[in-house]
């Protein structure tokens, strides 16, 4: 059994079993496997298949681990462990992510940050550490956004920002996520509550090369993107391309290049003029009918702003709508523009980074902090609680790709600063960087 | 019992049923109609269940009419009425287009020519005018090249450009030809040659204005375009939208939207400058892998390069070749040109043009000369065969929609002169314009 040593520092008894942590991600990684020529990719959109092998797996580790497991309403998962010396009825300490992947993902994104949670857990339990507050590991349910919602799915609906029963209607054209849900067997009961936390910590692949060039093996989020997220129609006149001359088309393809070009310009304009975090992509171009002998009619994109000073995002929405009327003068199309996605830049919580920052070096890994022009789960929960953003580095930088990559050494390393902050926030005393 | 009147003039006998040819153009429509606000839209893609259904019926009609039918080993259908008095050994006359659609496109393209033919033929029997080759119908596979090749398939199976074989291996993705049409039970025997017929004729709804804005009711194509269609691929680098910075990206879409505007740039210069007919399209544009939070890390698109001048076609070409090159430099992607289907411009032939303007003249129908900026089966035909093609009026100019229209009293009038010509041309005579 461990226990605190002199200033509180925990004593190395809380040890990570990195090979299980690999196990585990690993074993993930394989339901949905895709091929690839490099690297080790997936494909699991919320409550398909792969997901929902995915889910299964982790409610038998969870239990083999000795968590209560609970599914909420949306099918978020949690797995509580209450330590027999601590109050039941304590805030709980909860770290996790999420199991969804974009598709041809990564193994890594998400994977690690749930597994690596389950992992601390169990290792501050068998340390025998002391602790008062329940810790929990938590997995969102869609957290990528590429089915039934733009992201964030699950933590949105744990931090109160979108109810249980609009959630369970998303439909993803042909099915909605309640019935989804029901159907994987993963549509539980009640609402995961993320207010009623004491403290909460991803741990997540980095998705950029800041860490790999700086040669630090774990980073800490100060601020992550604000993320604007837009639905583009441009209509214009389907025809066909042989008998059609080029100045009788109205081709929605013509004007939607126009706009992807636009959206690439002034997105690259703000980043070299501004915080330099501004981004602009449209990820997803739809053309109908979309066949080699008509004229494109109409085209719908899908639209993806972000920055970490919400006044950069501002003016990019500013130039798409210009963008859009321009479009409709010159090209004679018509065009409309939805934006159903709006999450603000967060800034994370200084006690909870203060405790990372505590731990890794109790632990002499070094720390940079960083922004995160990924959206996480962690934005939705920090609105309701204190809550950090950790980063594991990511080989090459690569993300959203079979060619993602950490090091396992560097996630077992993060793992251990993460069991030392849960131990540390679940001690429940007024300093919540020692046990006394 | 029809006869020759004075001057081999055909009489009033030939009679036209135009409730006929309506009703059987509607039901076929019916087979794969989808919803549309205006029009009557249909999807019947090579062997799919709707163009199955479609060509049961047609088999079903051409019996009914007392023809004989045979389908070849690409699924071409043919109908043949030798007349008792008529050499059967005679190179007969024949008319047809095709069964298959676009994707949502309307109900005359292709089908008013099979079906005007049919009633053609039906016509000509029934009224006793002694006619000595027989009369074919024919129904070719997949001319609209949207599943297995880039169109006009059976017809060039038919012209010998391209064999059995290679047609029957040709692949959806997931299927090849010959087992789609094994499966929907048209995979015939032997091969229907064109190269054997006497004359070939083809009624086709014009798919453009200028019949309808001229006032005049049948068109008599002169040339067809020449049309050289390419696969494009660009591969860039697909990455997180969220992390990867303006500066970092090697975005396909980006570089694709540029492509795209170059294309229809330079085809505007081109029919802006030359003969007036150039038009270049990209009408299929599919990324990858088309999800809101990745940068697109490879395009591919299918460019569609016509005019009735090769010149003006091959300006084209250059010109995208130059743009990928650019590409390639400017964005650091990667792009491939694989150019598969190269059909030059068609001259059509003078003897049965002339024969069809003599059967219009005679029912006092206007006729207008124009060329043909769609490609059609009567390209293929035209280098074995001497062949004619005629245009029934867009009503609006609608092509390849649900909105695409002809009048029926237009259809009946086209499908009396196509009777007429089919009548003079199988009278076998040195002239072929009177019945002696």
């Amino acid at each position: 059994m461990g226990s605190a040593g002199r200033d509180g520092i925990v004593d190395a008894t809380i040890d990570i079993d990195a090979d299980s942590l690999r196990t585990d991600i690993e074993r993930t990684g394989d339901f949905g496997s895709v091929d690839a020529e490099t690297g080790l990719g997936r494909t699991a959109l919320p409550a398909d298949d792969a997901n929902v092998r995915a889910r299964e797996y982790l409610v038998e580790r969870m239990e083999s681990v000795g968590l209560d497991v609970r599914v909420d309403a949306v099918g978020n998962i949690a797995g509580r462990w209450t330590p027999s010396a601590g109050d039941p009825n304590a805030a709980p300490v909860v770290a996790g992510s999420h199991l969804d992947s974009v598709p041809r993902g990564g193994i890594f994104d998400g994977l690690l940050g749930v597994y690596a949670a389950l992992e601390a857990v169990r290792a501050v339990r068998d340390s025998g550490v002391a602790v008062e507050r329940p810790l929990e590991v938590v997995s969102f349910t869609g957290e990528e956004g590429t089915r039934f919602a733009d992201g964030v799915l699950g933590s949105s609906v744990a931090a109160g920002e979108l109810s249980v029963e609009d959630a369970l209607d998303l439909s993803d054209g042909r099915v909605s996520l309640g019935t989804a849900l029901e159907e994987a067997g993963f549509r539980g009961t009640g609402r995961l509550d993320a207010s009623e936390w004491h403290a909460w910590l991803e741990l997540h692949i980095e998705q950029g090369g800041h860490l790999e060039e700086a040669g630090v093996p774990l980073g800490i989020v100060t601020d992550i993107t604000g993320t604007t997220r837009g639905h583009v129609s441009i209509d214009g006149r389907a025809a066909h391309s042989g008998t059609t001359g080029m100045h009788a088309r109205r081709d929605a393809l013509v004007a939607a290049s126009e706009f992807v070009l636009n959206v690439e310009e002034t997105a690259t304009e703000i980043a070299t003029t501004g915080t330099g975090t501004a981004v602009g992509t449209v990820g997803r171009l739809n053309p109908e009918p979309n066949v080699v002998n008509v004229v494109p009619g109409n085209v719908s994109m899908r639209l993806d702003l972000r920055s970490v000073d919400q006044l950069e995002i501002d003016r990019q929405v500013r130039a798409v709508e210009t963008s859009l009327d321009d479009l409709e003068h010159e090209h004679g199309v018509e065009t409309s523009l939805d934006i159903p996605y709006e999450i603000p830049p967060t800034r994370l919580s200084e006690r909870v980074r203060d405790t990372v920052e505590t731990a890794a070096s109790r632990h002499g890994v070094e720390t940079l902090t960083l922004h995160s022009g990924a959206g996480h789960d962690t934005m939705q929960v920090a609105n309701v609680t204190d809550a950090a953003l950790l980063f594991a580095p990511s080989t090459g930088g690569y993300s959203h790709s079979p060619k993602e990559w950490a090091d396992w050494s560097d996630c077992a390393v993060a793992t251990r600063v993460l069991a030392e902050c849960l131990a540390l926030l679940a001690s429940n005393t007024e300093q919540h960087h020692t046990y006394e």
